[in-house]
């Protein structure tokens, strides 16, 4: 892993994998099965759950899909 | 503007955009007062709003906190 993605871990980015995490576990898939289904790498997967990264808009669609929620399950409430 | 952020208006890039945009209008901002609410440039909020831009997650937490709403309000609905 990088480090230039593992510097700011913002409360936000902490809060949003956390929320991914949660409903990957719901539906009994591991990170390698969401990253299949995503298009995505599982160590992409990984970094995102861990609050590493900036994730872009295109790619919280896309993880919503592969999970079958809307994206608003994903991000935090209000501050 | 340059073309590189022009090419992909992908439809959760312009459903964000109008939801964006349609609250900041609730607040009766222009682009140019939510962009100093946000410390973010008025060219690059008028761009989100077109669909132009893979916004990332901090921006949208950022545009949230500055528009006083929760971040949900910006995401698209299930597929």
């Amino acid at each position: 892993m990088s480090k230039s993605h593992n510097q700011k871990k913002t409360a936000g980015r902490i809060e949003f994998g956390k929320r991914l995490k949660r409903k990957r576990k719901e539906r009994e898939y591991t990170q390698e099965v969401l990253a299949e289904k995503a298009g995505l790498a599982p160590n992409y997967v990984g970094s995102v759950e861990r609050g590493e990264r900036n994730i872009g808009l295109e790619n919280i669609i896309i993880l919503a899909k592969a999970l079958a929620v809307s994206p608003k399950e994903f991000m935090p409430d209000r501050e």
